[in-house]
């Protein structure tokens, strides 16, 4: 069967712009990934839309004023994994043969709506259920600095290199420097976690055109190859071990579908809606030991020119920021860009092989939702 | 590649039940469903659950009080046809190899919200647009009447039709027979339609396991093969072209994937939310010529024992209800039961060939999201 490749990616800045519509952000990306993959919008025979608190009918919604309705549109929704859930989406049906070029676009707007991530902390309660997501952060956090001697100040170290990065993506949300120590004393939200290492309230959205491997034969540009995409759920263990167990599944599917291990990896993604979020995802995707995430961070491994694997060169969803459902794709994005050089000031030189960790929970009860793992070759 | 067949099916009974949580409601369909595929929890290996209005993360709310979480889950939106569209979307999964046992659940619990369709017109305004999908049927409605002359008397034959199927029909919202008067003489929601023309607030769930034909053919059931799916949007005409549009050519497709014609079809369900989209259903899916879907409905053809295409047999939209998110897979549920010979007082003799319309709008702005044409083969 014909692999899948990403022939072009687009986004938005992303960036608090209330007065924008999630149709009208979602059409910018769309139509910059059209650019990108030097398609007419005609070429696109499917799309699927990811979004988490935008149903129903956002592609829809997305692609009718700019003349794309007409093809099969699916919605999809995996809390902050459904951008990537529509990538996976858009890749099966190009395998199952149902369609040769393919669409998929993540798309939220958060400003102006009651807080699911917000920098005041007093509001952050999502639909009332007074399990907040932050506290549910902490709680993990607390047990990984328990457990294996974990700083604050290492995790302060994850902040300050998401907002360097982050100086060089224009893209990004945030475009100023911080300090290990401004990010100690920003006002905390839930211990150890300080505003600082929490995502922004973030407006965006991102797209990408997929197409079979046979196909993409046919254009000039450099198409990146799906090497792997692996979905997991969380299962009904505590809640901590439920988010551990999700991940490391979906982490071994995916290296083993693309017959790859931790030390062929060149730059990756990570789901850092908190810092801490980022020193679980070194152990978490075997870039160091578990325990040693920490330390992995204190030692700049994961940056740029670091001697581990440079991780969220975009700005992570720290920096870069995060709307739910686009994320999943921006990150995508950000890992097309690398894979062909064309990062610039963050550029990590001959990167080949690249991971992107995206995950979600809602907080119905169950936190763990969803994780996905997506490995992309050059 | 191998085809996909539909290994079991299950569903609640439709009704309202405001105590009841989407999550009990989508299990019973999901445990039913296995049942019905003689399979256990364990070996489904995927699952896509479609709803309209009970984002985010209602299959993992679903699945996870049932020990079924762990798996990749991914929840779909496409208007009314979210049911429908969470099959292909396992379908396609089957197809591209990703899994090869895979569960479709759809649910929605509408008692007790706010009224996109309700029995009480004076609240019937969906997030307050102020276009009603009453009153869109009801244009649509009186521009059938107008170039072909059909008769309020042609459509208060849906609603009788559909009542007296339901009679037989456990699972099914009403049993109670009603006369071509009393329709006609029910409150007048939007004109021409009447308060038993138009479906009620409805309660429920449906599921269905697939898998490709090869697995299948370890189990010992009567598997039902998926021959066509298909799946379009509506386009920018004027808001009824583009309902027209969009239907023919999801019909046009489908029954080019199973090589078929309307002369082959022996039992269908059409997405009869208003009775006078049934006749529409008719013409669309070539059961007769445009226009003449009113006579057809007149002289009986669609019933049981019809001389036409017996449509839905399972009381319809109308009869059996229309949980938004649950309806699509309730179609495929009905016809699977036709295909092997189990649907008792309301089987349709020797039925081989049947097909599924379910369509969907949400009332923003585009009122034409999504329709997909599904034929099943005995």
């Amino acid at each position: 069967m014909d692999d899948v490749v990403i022939l072009g990616v687009g986004m938005t800045r992303f960036t608090k712009t209330p007065e924008r519509s999630v149709a009208d952000m979602g059409q910018e990306a769309v139509l910059a990934a059209l650019r990108d993959a030097e398609l007419e919008r005609s070429q696109v025979e499917a799309a699927w839309c990811g979004t988490e608190l935008s149903h129903p009918g956002v592609g829809q919604r997305v692609l009718k004023d700019i003349g794309m309705t007409g093809i099969p549109i699916v919605n999809v929704e995996n809390a902050c994994a459904s951008g990537s859930t529509a990538v996976q989406s858009a890749m099966a049906a190009i395998k199952a043969g149902m369609c040769d070029i393919a669409l998929a676009v993540g798309v939220e707007t958060l400003s102006g709506k009651p807080g699911l991530i917000t920098e005041d902390p007093t509001t952050d309660v999502m639909w009332g259920s007074g399990w907040l997501l932050p506290s549910f952060y902490a709680l993990l956090t607390q047990q990984h600095m328990h457990r294996y001697g974990t700083t604050r100040e290492q995790m302060a170290r994850v902040a300050v290199k998401s907002h360097q990065n982050a100086m060089h993506n224009p893209y990004a949300h945030f475009h100023k420097l911080v300090t290990v120590e401004e990010v100690l004393n920003s006002p905390l939200i839930a211990d150890p976690i300080t505003l600082y290492q929490a995502c922004p309230t973030t407006d965006g959205a991102a797209a990408a055109v997929l197409c079979n491997e046979k196909t993409a034969r046919r254009f000039t540009n450099k198409p990146v190859r799906i090497a792997a995409s692996a979905l997991t759920s969380g299962t009904l263990k505590t809640r901590a071990a439920a988010v551990e167990e999700m991940v490391s599944r979906a982490v071994q599917k995916a290296y083993e579908q693309a017959g790859l291990g931790p030390s062929d990896i060149h730059v990756a993604e990570v789901h850092d809606a908190f810092a801490p979020g980022e020193i679980m995802a070194y152990e978490d995707l075997g870039f160091c030991a578990p325990g040693e995430g920490g330390e992995y961070a204190e030692r700049g491994l994961g940056e740029i020119d670091g001697t581990g694997v440079p991780t969220n060169t975009g700005g992570g969803l720290l920096s870069r920021g995060h709307p739910l459902g686009a994320t999943g794709i921006a990150q995508l994005t950000e890992l097309t860009w690398q894979l062909r050089g064309q990062a610039g000031q963050r550029q990590v030189e001959g990167a080949k092989n690249a991971i992107a960790l995206n995950m979600g929970g809602t907080v119905f009860e169950l936190e763990a939702n969803a994780c996905m793992i997506t490995i992309l070759q050059a």
